[in-house]
């Protein structure tokens, strides 16, 4: 950040008054642009006892497999984000159930809260962050070639958990 | 938003190539600047059967009674950014436990969280963000005069849940 977004003015990176950590501040106009950690919404769509994977077409981690997750959106609640992010990758509507995982990522100033879903019907398609989508069996999933921890993390708490029949939300903390 | 952060040229609210929502633009530099939900984090801090409340100094609902919470910030779990709000606001070091209320509050933007936590000790005091902090029995919360239905939800389904010890963590979507 260089410029205010209010008056266009420069910005200078300073801790404000009463505050115990440095913002980018206008001295010209005194807007303070406060940056927070943002929310990856996704599913672990099932159907049948398979799992609803896209490889991605897009960085990062192009060409890897992964769940449909993305950036939630002003407006939207936390299901309904998860919902849209299934569509929009894998043009799949599904019924978005309990919330699964919620993972910190400090590093990266994300938290992911991944839900449940099901597919009422084995309907799907690559959508344009997507060069592939398809079921795969617990048997099938391709572990090797997954795009990101906090999607391995989830498959193998969900095989766990299927063994057991319930299925709790998991908290987890990713340090780097 | 009126000018670029980056470049500090002004900026356009039109949908983007491949998008499909409004964006602030630039069309000087090509930076699109997303604006997304924030989180704010907090606890429910309990000492022998007691509820620590906090009566707020600022606005929003300035003098109304809340539970310590407030924005995420950037580089921290959700766990550390409700410690650190309960710390700021009630100067009290608490012990925090499992995600127990989260509500999606789309109408402005926020997802919140609450954690149930434990205070070691009675200790505690007005932090900058509030006016006096006390520890309420269920018989003598101020229903009257809690800051935000989130806080009331909280508050009554903890109650309820105490009554059958289990506290499963709740998923509410707030519509307006
Ligand atoms: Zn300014
Ligand atoms: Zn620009």
């Amino acid at each position: 950040m260089n410029f205010c977004s209010q008056c266009g003015h420069p910005v200078a990176h300073q801790i404000p008054p009463g505050d115990d950590r440095q913002r980018y501040m206008c001295n010209h106009c005194g807007a303070i642009h406060y940056q927070n950690p943002r929310i990856i919404a996704g599913t672990l769509p099932v159907w049948q006892q398979q799992i609803l994977l896209c490889r991605r077409a897009i960085a990062p981690r192009q060409g890897y497999w992964t769940l449909p997750a993305g950036f939630m959106e002003n407006g939207e609640t936390t299901r309904q984000a998860a919902a849209r992010e299934t569509w929009e990758e894998a043009l799949a509507r599904v019924e978005v159930g309990e919330l699964y995982t919620i993972t910190s990522i400090p590093h990266i100033n994300q938290v992911q809260m991944l839900y449940l879903a099901e597919l009422p019907h084995p309907e799907y398609a690559a959508g344009p962050e997507s060069t592939e989508v398809r079921l795969f069996s617990e048997e099938e999933i391709p572990w090797d070639e997954l795009a990101f921890l906090t999607i391995s993390n989830a498959l193998k708490l969900y095989f766990e958990d299927r063994r057991n029949g319930v299925f709790p939300t998991r908290h987890i903390d990713l340090n780097h």
